[in-house]
Protein backbone atom coordinates (compact mmCIF):
# COMPACT_ATOMS: atom_id res chain seq x y z
CA UNK A 1 0.00 0.00 0.00
CA UNK A 2 1.10 3.41 -1.12
CA UNK A 3 0.40 6.47 1.83
CA UNK A 4 0.78 9.99 0.66
CA UNK A 5 3.22 11.59 3.27
CA UNK A 6 4.07 15.54 2.71
CA UNK A 7 4.02 15.58 -0.66
CA UNK A 8 5.67 12.26 -1.33
CA UNK A 9 4.16 8.79 -2.27
CA UNK A 10 5.74 6.07 -0.09
CA UNK A 11 5.49 2.75 0.80
CA UNK A 12 3.25 2.05 4.07
CA UNK A 13 6.45 1.16 6.11
CA UNK A 14 7.96 4.03 5.44
CA UNK A 15 4.71 6.11 6.78
CA UNK A 16 6.27 7.05 9.80
CA UNK A 17 6.01 10.62 11.90
CA UNK A 18 8.06 11.85 14.80
CA UNK A 19 6.94 10.66 18.42
CA UNK A 20 6.51 15.10 19.06
CA UNK A 21 4.09 15.10 16.58
CA UNK A 22 1.50 17.24 18.41
CA UNK A 23 -0.86 14.97 16.77
CA UNK A 24 0.58 11.71 18.26
CA UNK A 25 1.24 13.71 22.32
CA UNK A 26 -2.00 15.50 21.88
CA UNK A 27 -4.50 14.86 19.60
CA UNK A 28 -3.69 18.22 17.91
CA UNK A 29 -4.84 17.38 14.45
CA UNK A 30 -8.05 17.01 12.21
CA UNK A 31 -9.03 14.31 9.45
CA UNK A 32 -11.90 13.74 6.68
CA UNK A 33 -12.65 10.50 5.36
CA UNK A 34 -13.63 10.90 1.42
CA UNK A 35 -15.18 7.61 -0.34
CA UNK A 36 -13.99 7.29 -3.92
CA UNK A 37 -16.06 5.33 -6.55
CA UNK A 38 -15.09 3.97 -9.67
CA UNK A 39 -12.09 6.44 -9.18
CA UNK A 40 -14.13 9.37 -8.57
CA UNK A 41 -14.50 11.19 -4.86
CA UNK A 42 -18.43 11.60 -3.93
CA UNK A 43 -18.88 15.11 -2.73
CA UNK A 44 -15.25 16.14 -2.39
CA UNK A 45 -15.83 19.82 -1.96
CA UNK A 46 -17.77 19.72 0.89
CA UNK A 47 -14.99 17.13 2.68
CA UNK A 48 -12.82 19.93 1.63
CA UNK A 49 -14.76 22.99 3.06
CA UNK A 50 -15.48 20.85 6.43
CA UNK A 51 -11.66 20.13 6.65
CA UNK A 52 -10.47 23.52 5.94
CA UNK A 53 -13.37 24.97 8.48
CA UNK A 54 -11.39 22.78 10.91
CA UNK A 55 -7.82 23.87 10.08
CA UNK A 56 -9.44 27.43 10.33
CA UNK A 57 -10.90 26.74 13.77
CA UNK A 58 -7.67 25.30 15.13
CA UNK A 59 -5.23 27.40 12.71
CA UNK A 60 -2.68 24.88 11.01
CA UNK A 61 -2.48 25.91 8.10
CA UNK A 62 -2.79 23.64 5.66
CA UNK A 63 0.62 23.17 3.32
CA UNK A 64 -1.22 21.83 0.51
CA UNK A 65 -4.10 23.64 -1.70
CA UNK A 66 -7.36 21.25 -2.78
CA UNK A 67 -6.12 21.05 -6.27
CA UNK A 68 -2.96 19.91 -5.10
CA UNK A 69 -4.70 17.16 -2.45
CA UNK A 70 -6.82 16.01 -5.19
CA UNK A 71 -4.41 15.80 -7.61
CA UNK A 72 -2.32 13.75 -4.69
CA UNK A 73 -5.31 11.86 -4.28
CA UNK A 74 -6.41 10.64 -7.44
CA UNK A 75 -2.32 9.46 -7.68
CA UNK A 76 -2.47 7.47 -4.77
CA UNK A 77 -6.45 5.83 -6.31
CA UNK A 78 -4.49 5.13 -9.40
CA UNK A 79 -1.15 3.94 -7.79
CA UNK A 80 -3.09 1.56 -5.22
CA UNK A 81 -5.32 0.36 -7.92
CA UNK A 82 -8.43 0.98 -5.60
CA UNK A 83 -11.29 2.81 -7.62
CA UNK A 84 -13.27 2.16 -4.89
CA UNK A 85 -11.40 3.46 -1.67
CA UNK A 86 -12.15 5.50 1.43
CA UNK A 87 -9.52 8.15 1.31
CA UNK A 88 -8.10 9.14 4.82
CA UNK A 89 -6.54 13.19 4.84
CA UNK A 90 -4.73 13.81 8.18
CA UNK A 91 -3.33 17.02 9.27
CA UNK A 92 -1.72 17.24 12.23
CA UNK A 93 0.00 20.15 13.70
CA UNK A 94 3.44 18.91 13.37
CA UNK A 95 6.68 19.02 15.79
CA UNK A 96 6.60 22.31 18.37
CA UNK A 97 10.06 23.74 19.10
CA UNK A 98 8.80 23.84 22.63
CA UNK A 99 7.01 21.14 24.93
CA UNK A 100 3.90 22.15 25.99
CA UNK A 101 -0.15 22.76 24.62
CA UNK A 102 0.66 26.24 23.17
CA UNK A 103 0.32 25.83 19.26
CA UNK A 104 3.20 28.72 18.64
CA UNK A 105 6.14 28.34 16.75
CA UNK A 106 4.37 24.88 15.51
CA UNK A 107 4.41 25.76 11.42
CA UNK A 108 5.37 22.83 9.50
CA UNK A 109 2.21 21.27 9.70
CA UNK A 110 2.13 17.45 8.69
CA UNK A 111 -0.24 15.94 5.98
CA UNK A 112 -0.90 12.35 5.31
CA UNK A 113 -3.26 10.68 2.83
CA UNK A 114 -3.86 7.09 2.72
CA UNK A 115 -6.60 4.59 1.00
CA UNK A 116 -8.87 1.76 3.13
CA UNK A 117 -10.92 -0.56 1.39
CA UNK A 118 -14.56 0.31 0.45
CA UNK A 119 -17.22 -1.26 -0.67
CA UNK A 120 -20.07 0.66 -2.86
CA UNK A 121 -23.42 0.61 -1.24
CA UNK A 122 -26.09 -2.01 -2.73
CA UNK A 123 -29.14 -0.68 -3.77
CA UNK A 124 -31.19 -3.79 -3.18
CA UNK A 125 -29.52 -4.49 -0.40
CA UNK A 126 -30.13 -1.90 2.80
CA UNK A 127 -27.56 -3.03 5.99
CA UNK A 128 -29.07 -3.32 9.65
CA UNK A 129 -27.46 -2.52 12.50
CA UNK A 130 -27.73 -3.78 15.92
CA UNK A 131 -27.23 -0.48 18.03
CA UNK A 132 -26.98 0.61 22.03
CA UNK A 133 -26.89 3.43 23.89
CA UNK A 134 -23.14 4.29 25.19
CA UNK A 135 -22.57 5.63 28.90
CA UNK A 136 -19.94 8.05 27.46
CA UNK A 137 -21.29 11.37 26.79
CA UNK A 138 -20.58 14.31 24.59
CA UNK A 139 -20.10 17.89 25.26
CA UNK A 140 -23.50 19.67 23.83
CA UNK A 141 -22.54 23.04 21.85
CA UNK A 142 -18.69 22.01 21.50
CA UNK A 143 -16.99 24.07 18.84
CA UNK A 144 -14.66 21.10 18.15
CA UNK A 145 -17.39 18.68 16.84
CA UNK A 146 -17.85 21.12 13.58
CA UNK A 147 -14.79 18.56 12.05
CA UNK A 148 -13.65 15.22 12.37
CA UNK A 149 -10.76 16.43 15.13
CA UNK A 150 -8.48 14.01 16.11
CA UNK A 151 -9.57 14.08 19.87
CA UNK A 152 -11.96 10.40 19.53
CA UNK A 153 -11.57 9.43 23.26
CA UNK A 154 -14.74 9.37 23.49
CA UNK A 155 -15.95 7.62 20.25
CA UNK A 156 -13.14 4.63 21.34
CA UNK A 157 -14.76 4.32 24.54
CA UNK A 158 -18.45 4.15 23.28
CA UNK A 159 -17.32 1.93 20.30
CA UNK A 160 -15.69 -0.56 23.17
CA UNK A 161 -18.71 -0.47 24.74
CA UNK A 162 -20.63 -1.83 21.23
CA UNK A 163 -18.07 -4.78 20.87
CA UNK A 164 -18.19 -5.63 24.23
CA UNK A 165 -22.41 -5.97 23.53
CA UNK A 166 -21.92 -7.70 20.43
CA UNK A 167 -23.85 -4.81 18.51
CA UNK A 168 -22.54 -2.81 15.15
CA UNK A 169 -22.54 1.12 16.59
CA UNK A 170 -22.91 3.09 19.74
CA UNK A 171 -25.13 6.01 19.80
CA UNK A 172 -24.31 8.74 22.02
CA UNK A 173 -26.23 11.14 24.26
CA UNK A 174 -24.70 14.72 24.93
CA UNK A 175 -24.65 16.59 28.27
CA UNK A 176 -28.52 17.98 27.81
CA UNK A 177 -29.32 14.35 27.87
CA UNK A 178 -30.52 14.50 23.99
CA UNK A 179 -29.35 11.57 21.79
CA UNK A 180 -27.29 13.04 19.33
CA UNK A 181 -24.83 11.07 17.06
CA UNK A 182 -23.74 7.27 16.26
CA UNK A 183 -19.26 7.28 16.78
CA UNK A 184 -19.11 7.31 12.98
CA UNK A 185 -22.55 8.08 11.91
CA UNK A 186 -25.32 10.70 12.12
CA UNK A 187 -29.05 9.82 13.66
CA UNK A 188 -32.03 9.99 12.06
CA UNK A 189 -35.46 8.69 13.15
CA UNK A 190 -38.95 8.53 11.48
CA UNK A 191 -42.17 10.12 13.39
CA UNK A 192 -45.48 11.03 11.89
CA UNK A 193 -44.10 10.15 8.50
CA UNK A 194 -41.57 12.74 9.27
CA UNK A 195 -36.93 12.48 8.80
CA UNK A 196 -36.07 13.93 12.23
CA UNK A 197 -32.09 14.50 13.19
CA UNK A 198 -30.35 16.52 15.69
CA UNK A 199 -29.74 20.02 15.07
CA UNK A 200 -25.89 20.86 15.04
CA UNK A 201 -25.97 23.07 17.66
CA UNK A 202 -26.16 19.57 19.61
CA UNK A 203 -22.75 19.05 19.17
CA UNK A 204 -22.66 16.90 16.37
CA UNK A 205 -20.91 16.87 13.38
CA UNK A 206 -22.01 18.13 10.01
CA UNK A 207 -22.13 15.47 7.93
CA UNK A 208 -21.41 15.14 4.46
CA UNK A 209 -23.93 12.21 4.10
CA UNK A 210 -26.49 13.71 6.45
CA UNK A 211 -26.59 16.34 4.52
CA UNK A 212 -27.65 14.41 1.67
CA UNK A 213 -30.10 12.86 3.50
CA UNK A 214 -31.88 16.02 4.03
CA UNK A 215 -31.22 16.80 -0.06
CA UNK A 216 -33.32 13.27 -0.49
CA UNK A 217 -35.67 13.65 1.62
CA UNK A 218 -36.61 17.39 0.15
CA UNK A 219 -36.11 15.47 -3.48
CA UNK A 220 -38.46 12.76 -2.62
CA UNK A 221 -40.93 15.36 -0.92
CA UNK A 222 -40.28 13.42 2.14
CA UNK A 223 -40.87 16.07 5.31
CA UNK A 224 -37.50 16.79 7.02
CA UNK A 225 -36.75 18.82 10.27
CA UNK A 226 -33.84 19.12 12.83
CA UNK A 227 -35.06 18.50 16.52
CA UNK A 228 -33.64 17.55 19.73
CA UNK A 229 -35.06 14.18 21.53
CA UNK A 230 -34.11 12.43 24.49
CA UNK A 231 -33.41 8.66 24.71
CA UNK A 232 -37.14 7.96 25.50
CA UNK A 233 -38.16 9.22 22.60
CA UNK A 234 -35.78 7.38 20.64
CA UNK A 235 -37.06 4.03 21.70
CA UNK A 236 -40.63 5.28 20.64
CA UNK A 237 -39.65 6.23 16.99
CA UNK A 238 -41.57 5.01 13.82
CA UNK A 239 -37.51 3.65 12.55
CA UNK A 240 -34.17 5.13 12.86
CA UNK A 241 -31.36 4.89 10.38
CA UNK A 242 -27.76 6.39 10.34
CA UNK A 243 -25.92 7.46 7.75
CA UNK A 244 -21.87 8.08 6.72
CA UNK A 245 -19.89 8.48 3.95
CA UNK A 246 -18.06 5.03 4.40
CA UNK A 247 -21.37 2.96 4.67
CA UNK A 248 -23.67 5.08 3.29
CA UNK A 249 -27.71 4.83 5.09
CA UNK A 250 -27.98 1.93 7.44
CA UNK A 251 -31.42 0.59 9.48
CA UNK A 252 -30.92 0.11 13.01
CA UNK A 253 -32.61 -2.82 13.51
CA UNK A 254 -32.20 -3.09 17.17
CA UNK A 255 -31.80 -0.34 20.09
CA UNK A 256 -30.41 -1.70 23.44
CA UNK A 257 -31.88 -5.39 22.02
CA UNK A 258 -35.24 -3.95 21.12
CA UNK A 259 -36.20 -4.43 17.91
CA UNK A 260 -37.46 -1.89 15.50
CA UNK A 261 -39.67 -1.13 12.76
CA UNK A 262 -38.28 -0.70 9.28
CA UNK A 263 -40.67 1.38 7.67
CA UNK A 264 -40.39 1.89 3.36
CA UNK A 265 -39.29 5.33 3.67
CA UNK A 266 -35.72 4.11 4.81
CA UNK A 267 -35.39 1.79 1.62
CA UNK A 268 -36.57 4.64 -0.50
CA UNK A 269 -33.96 7.24 1.06
CA UNK A 270 -30.75 4.59 0.77
CA UNK A 271 -31.99 3.78 -3.04
CA UNK A 272 -31.66 7.45 -3.49
CA UNK A 273 -28.87 7.80 -1.73
CA UNK A 274 -26.82 4.85 -4.23
CA UNK A 275 -28.41 6.69 -6.44
CA UNK A 276 -26.28 9.52 -6.43
CA UNK A 277 -23.15 7.56 -6.09
CA UNK B 1 18.67 14.08 22.94
CA UNK B 2 17.79 10.47 23.26
CA UNK B 3 14.64 8.64 23.53
CA UNK B 4 12.99 5.59 24.77
CA UNK B 5 10.87 3.53 22.39
CA UNK B 6 9.18 0.14 22.59
CA UNK B 7 12.22 -1.05 24.53
CA UNK B 8 14.88 0.47 22.95
CA UNK B 9 16.75 3.89 23.30
CA UNK B 10 17.46 5.57 20.15
CA UNK B 11 18.38 9.05 18.72
CA UNK B 12 15.24 11.65 18.37
CA UNK B 13 16.12 11.70 14.45
CA UNK B 14 14.45 7.63 14.80
CA UNK B 15 12.15 8.20 17.46
CA UNK B 16 9.31 7.80 15.00
CA UNK B 17 5.90 5.96 14.59
CA UNK B 18 3.30 4.59 12.17
CA UNK B 19 0.96 7.55 10.28
CA UNK B 20 -1.67 4.71 11.67
CA UNK B 21 -0.81 4.71 15.19
CA UNK B 22 -4.07 5.65 16.71
CA UNK B 23 -2.40 8.15 18.81
CA UNK B 24 -1.37 10.26 15.67
CA UNK B 25 -5.03 9.08 14.41
CA UNK B 26 -7.29 9.46 17.22
CA UNK B 27 -5.48 10.54 20.00
CA UNK B 28 -6.09 7.00 21.17
CA UNK B 29 -3.54 7.38 24.39
CA UNK B 30 -2.33 8.65 27.58
CA UNK B 31 0.79 10.24 29.37
CA UNK B 32 2.50 11.35 32.22
CA UNK B 33 4.68 14.15 33.09
CA UNK B 34 7.59 13.32 35.99
CA UNK B 35 9.25 15.75 37.25
CA UNK B 36 13.33 14.60 37.97
CA UNK B 37 15.78 16.53 40.45
CA UNK B 38 18.89 15.90 41.38
CA UNK B 39 18.36 12.38 38.99
CA UNK B 40 15.27 10.99 41.57
CA UNK B 41 12.02 11.52 40.37
CA UNK B 42 9.68 13.25 42.18
CA UNK B 43 6.13 11.19 43.63
CA UNK B 44 6.84 8.39 40.98
CA UNK B 45 4.33 5.93 42.53
CA UNK B 46 1.66 8.51 42.70
CA UNK B 47 2.34 9.47 38.66
CA UNK B 48 2.84 5.66 37.93
CA UNK B 49 -0.39 4.86 39.78
CA UNK B 50 -2.65 7.78 37.91
CA UNK B 51 -1.14 6.07 34.59
CA UNK B 52 -1.95 2.76 35.12
CA UNK B 53 -5.70 4.26 35.99
CA UNK B 54 -5.66 6.11 32.96
CA UNK B 55 -4.40 3.07 31.05
CA UNK B 56 -7.23 0.24 32.82
CA UNK B 57 -9.68 3.07 31.58
CA UNK B 58 -9.26 2.97 28.44
CA UNK B 59 -8.06 -0.70 28.56
CA UNK B 60 -4.30 -0.10 27.15
CA UNK B 61 -2.23 -3.07 28.26
CA UNK B 62 0.84 -1.38 29.22
CA UNK B 63 3.82 -3.57 27.58
CA UNK B 64 6.91 -3.01 30.82
CA UNK B 65 6.12 -2.94 34.01
CA UNK B 66 6.46 0.08 36.65
CA UNK B 67 9.92 -1.33 37.49
CA UNK B 68 11.03 -1.83 33.43
CA UNK B 69 9.61 1.68 32.98
CA UNK B 70 11.81 3.43 36.11
CA UNK B 71 15.16 1.70 34.83
CA UNK B 72 14.51 2.71 31.40
CA UNK B 73 13.74 6.60 32.74
CA UNK B 74 16.90 6.02 34.86
CA UNK B 75 18.83 5.19 32.06
CA UNK B 76 17.47 7.87 30.00
CA UNK B 77 18.15 10.28 32.46
CA UNK B 78 22.27 8.82 32.83
CA UNK B 79 22.12 9.21 28.79
CA UNK B 80 21.16 12.41 28.46
CA UNK B 81 22.97 13.73 31.38
CA UNK B 82 19.93 15.86 32.91
CA UNK B 83 19.58 14.96 36.36
CA UNK B 84 17.22 17.57 35.86
CA UNK B 85 14.32 16.94 33.56
CA UNK B 86 10.85 16.47 32.88
CA UNK B 87 10.00 13.16 32.11
CA UNK B 88 7.44 12.25 29.67
CA UNK B 89 6.07 8.72 29.65
CA UNK B 90 3.83 8.10 26.44
CA UNK B 91 1.28 4.92 25.38
CA UNK B 92 -0.66 4.67 22.81
CA UNK B 93 -3.00 1.81 21.73
CA UNK B 94 -0.48 1.69 18.55
CA UNK B 95 -1.79 1.04 15.26
CA UNK B 96 -4.95 -1.49 14.25
CA UNK B 97 -5.45 -4.42 11.53
CA UNK B 98 -8.49 -2.25 11.15
CA UNK B 99 -9.96 1.00 10.02
CA UNK B 100 -12.02 2.99 12.97
CA UNK B 101 -12.32 3.66 16.13
CA UNK B 102 -12.68 0.06 17.94
CA UNK B 103 -10.33 -1.06 19.63
CA UNK B 104 -10.64 -4.68 19.18
CA UNK B 105 -7.21 -6.30 17.98
CA UNK B 106 -5.31 -3.30 18.33
CA UNK B 107 -2.78 -4.99 20.89
CA UNK B 108 0.85 -4.03 20.15
CA UNK B 109 0.87 -0.47 22.57
CA UNK B 110 3.45 2.14 21.46
CA UNK B 111 5.63 3.57 24.93
CA UNK B 112 8.01 6.49 24.44
CA UNK B 113 9.55 8.39 27.13
CA UNK B 114 11.43 11.33 26.47
CA UNK B 115 13.31 14.03 28.67
CA UNK B 116 12.40 18.05 28.59
CA UNK B 117 14.62 20.91 30.52
CA UNK B 118 13.70 21.45 34.11
CA UNK B 119 14.59 24.07 36.12
CA UNK B 120 14.45 23.67 39.97
CA UNK B 121 11.79 25.73 41.83
CA UNK B 122 13.88 27.92 43.81
CA UNK B 123 12.01 28.51 47.12
CA UNK B 124 13.13 32.57 47.34
CA UNK B 125 11.40 33.25 44.21
CA UNK B 126 7.60 32.67 43.57
CA UNK B 127 6.99 32.28 39.93
CA UNK B 128 3.86 35.10 39.22
CA UNK B 129 1.69 34.40 36.46
CA UNK B 130 -1.20 36.38 33.46
CA UNK B 131 -3.66 33.92 33.60
CA UNK B 132 -7.45 34.93 31.14
CA UNK B 133 -10.15 32.89 31.38
CA UNK B 134 -10.77 30.73 28.20
CA UNK B 135 -13.76 30.55 26.40
CA UNK B 136 -13.72 26.90 26.09
CA UNK B 137 -15.19 24.57 28.14
CA UNK B 138 -14.64 21.34 29.80
CA UNK B 139 -17.34 18.63 30.34
CA UNK B 140 -18.13 18.22 34.26
CA UNK B 141 -17.73 15.05 35.58
CA UNK B 142 -15.93 13.52 32.29
CA UNK B 143 -14.02 10.55 33.55
CA UNK B 144 -11.25 10.57 31.39
CA UNK B 145 -10.11 13.95 33.36
CA UNK B 146 -9.03 11.32 35.76
CA UNK B 147 -5.83 11.03 34.07
CA UNK B 148 -3.63 12.89 31.14
CA UNK B 149 -5.18 11.65 28.23
CA UNK B 150 -4.25 12.33 25.00
CA UNK B 151 -7.20 14.49 23.54
CA UNK B 152 -5.97 17.83 24.59
CA UNK B 153 -7.62 20.29 21.95
CA UNK B 154 -9.80 22.14 24.39
CA UNK B 155 -6.31 22.49 26.11
CA UNK B 156 -4.76 23.58 23.11
CA UNK B 157 -7.27 26.00 22.34
CA UNK B 158 -7.44 27.59 25.64
CA UNK B 159 -3.64 28.04 25.53
CA UNK B 160 -3.68 29.91 22.04
CA UNK B 161 -5.95 32.00 24.14
CA UNK B 162 -3.60 32.97 26.75
CA UNK B 163 -0.89 33.54 24.09
CA UNK B 164 -3.16 35.85 22.49
CA UNK B 165 -4.02 37.82 24.99
CA UNK B 166 -0.12 37.43 26.34
CA UNK B 167 -1.18 35.48 29.37
CA UNK B 168 1.12 32.41 30.63
CA UNK B 169 -1.95 30.74 31.46
CA UNK B 170 -5.71 30.10 30.86
CA UNK B 171 -8.15 28.60 33.31
CA UNK B 172 -11.12 26.51 31.88
CA UNK B 173 -14.79 26.67 33.13
CA UNK B 174 -16.76 23.51 32.98
CA UNK B 175 -20.02 22.94 31.60
CA UNK B 176 -21.83 23.59 35.21
CA UNK B 177 -20.02 27.69 34.91
CA UNK B 178 -17.62 26.50 37.54
CA UNK B 179 -14.07 27.39 37.14
CA UNK B 180 -12.13 24.32 37.25
CA UNK B 181 -8.35 24.22 36.12
CA UNK B 182 -5.92 25.45 33.85
CA UNK B 183 -4.58 23.98 30.38
CA UNK B 184 -1.26 22.42 32.77
CA UNK B 185 -2.49 23.65 35.90
CA UNK B 186 -5.07 22.85 39.26
CA UNK B 187 -6.28 25.42 40.52
CA UNK B 188 -6.21 27.14 44.20
CA UNK B 189 -7.91 30.27 45.96
CA UNK B 190 -7.67 32.16 48.97
CA UNK B 191 -10.97 32.72 51.11
CA UNK B 192 -11.54 33.40 54.73
CA UNK B 193 -7.60 31.62 55.47
CA UNK B 194 -9.04 28.78 53.97
CA UNK B 195 -7.31 27.07 50.87
CA UNK B 196 -9.62 26.06 48.23
CA UNK B 197 -9.66 23.74 44.98
CA UNK B 198 -12.05 22.31 43.05
CA UNK B 199 -13.60 18.84 43.59
CA UNK B 200 -12.16 16.00 41.19
CA UNK B 201 -15.98 15.34 40.47
CA UNK B 202 -15.81 18.98 38.36
CA UNK B 203 -13.86 16.98 35.89
CA UNK B 204 -10.49 18.24 36.67
CA UNK B 205 -7.30 16.05 36.64
CA UNK B 206 -6.16 14.55 40.23
CA UNK B 207 -2.52 16.49 39.84
CA UNK B 208 -0.07 15.01 41.82
CA UNK B 209 1.23 18.68 42.55
CA UNK B 210 -1.99 19.57 43.65
CA UNK B 211 -2.20 15.86 46.65
CA UNK B 212 0.75 17.60 47.81
CA UNK B 213 -0.06 21.09 48.57
CA UNK B 214 -3.12 19.72 50.54
CA UNK B 215 -0.74 17.32 52.15
CA UNK B 216 1.28 20.68 52.54
CA UNK B 217 -1.61 22.75 54.33
CA UNK B 218 -2.34 19.67 56.66
CA UNK B 219 1.26 19.96 58.17
CA UNK B 220 1.18 23.51 58.15
CA UNK B 221 -2.33 23.37 59.94
CA UNK B 222 -3.65 25.72 57.01
CA UNK B 223 -7.69 24.99 56.42
CA UNK B 224 -8.03 23.35 53.44
CA UNK B 225 -11.85 22.19 51.20
CA UNK B 226 -12.63 20.77 47.61
CA UNK B 227 -15.43 23.11 46.78
CA UNK B 228 -16.94 24.49 43.37
CA UNK B 229 -16.60 28.63 42.51
CA UNK B 230 -17.86 30.71 39.53
CA UNK B 231 -15.80 33.07 38.01
CA UNK B 232 -17.51 35.96 39.83
CA UNK B 233 -16.30 34.07 42.72
CA UNK B 234 -12.81 33.60 42.00
CA UNK B 235 -12.32 37.35 41.10
CA UNK B 236 -13.61 37.86 45.01
CA UNK B 237 -10.58 35.61 46.13
CA UNK B 238 -8.11 36.90 48.33
CA UNK B 239 -5.41 35.35 46.71
CA UNK B 240 -5.00 32.31 43.58
CA UNK B 241 -2.53 30.01 42.90
CA UNK B 242 -1.71 26.83 40.36
CA UNK B 243 0.31 23.99 40.88
CA UNK B 244 1.55 21.68 38.53
CA UNK B 245 4.58 18.82 38.19
CA UNK B 246 6.70 20.86 36.09
CA UNK B 247 6.86 24.50 37.59
CA UNK B 248 5.33 23.37 41.37
CA UNK B 249 3.44 26.97 42.83
CA UNK B 250 3.04 29.81 40.53
CA UNK B 251 0.76 32.72 41.87
CA UNK B 252 -1.50 34.44 39.58
CA UNK B 253 -0.55 38.05 39.49
CA UNK B 254 -3.52 38.96 37.07
CA UNK B 255 -6.90 37.72 36.11
CA UNK B 256 -8.14 38.89 32.95
CA UNK B 257 -5.89 41.88 33.35
CA UNK B 258 -7.08 42.46 36.93
CA UNK B 259 -4.47 42.40 39.67
CA UNK B 260 -4.73 39.86 42.42
CA UNK B 261 -3.90 39.92 45.99
CA UNK B 262 -0.70 37.85 47.03
CA UNK B 263 -1.26 36.99 50.42
CA UNK B 264 1.85 35.40 52.56
CA UNK B 265 -0.08 31.66 52.40
CA UNK B 266 1.33 31.15 49.15
CA UNK B 267 4.81 31.85 49.80
CA UNK B 268 4.23 29.74 52.82
CA UNK B 269 3.26 26.83 50.44
CA UNK B 270 5.58 27.32 47.48
CA UNK B 271 8.11 26.97 50.31
CA UNK B 272 7.45 23.88 51.91
CA UNK B 273 6.77 22.20 48.26
CA UNK B 274 10.24 23.56 47.44
CA UNK B 275 11.47 21.31 50.52
CA UNK B 276 9.87 18.55 49.56
CA UNK B 277 11.89 17.84 46.25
Amino acid sequence: MHVFLNGQIVLEEQAVVSVFDRSFLYGDGLFEAIPYFGGRPFRWAEHLTRFARGAQLLKIRCPFSDEAMRKAADELIARNKMPDALLRLTLSRGVSAMRGYSPKGADSPTLVMNLHPLTRPDPEKLLKWKVIIASQRLPAGEPLAQFKNANKLPQILARAEADDAGANEALLQNSDSHVVEGTTSNLFWIENETVNTPPLVAGILPGVTRSAVLDICRALKIKSQERNLTLAGLKQADGVFLSMSSMGIVAVESLDGVKLPEPAVIHGIHRAYCDLL
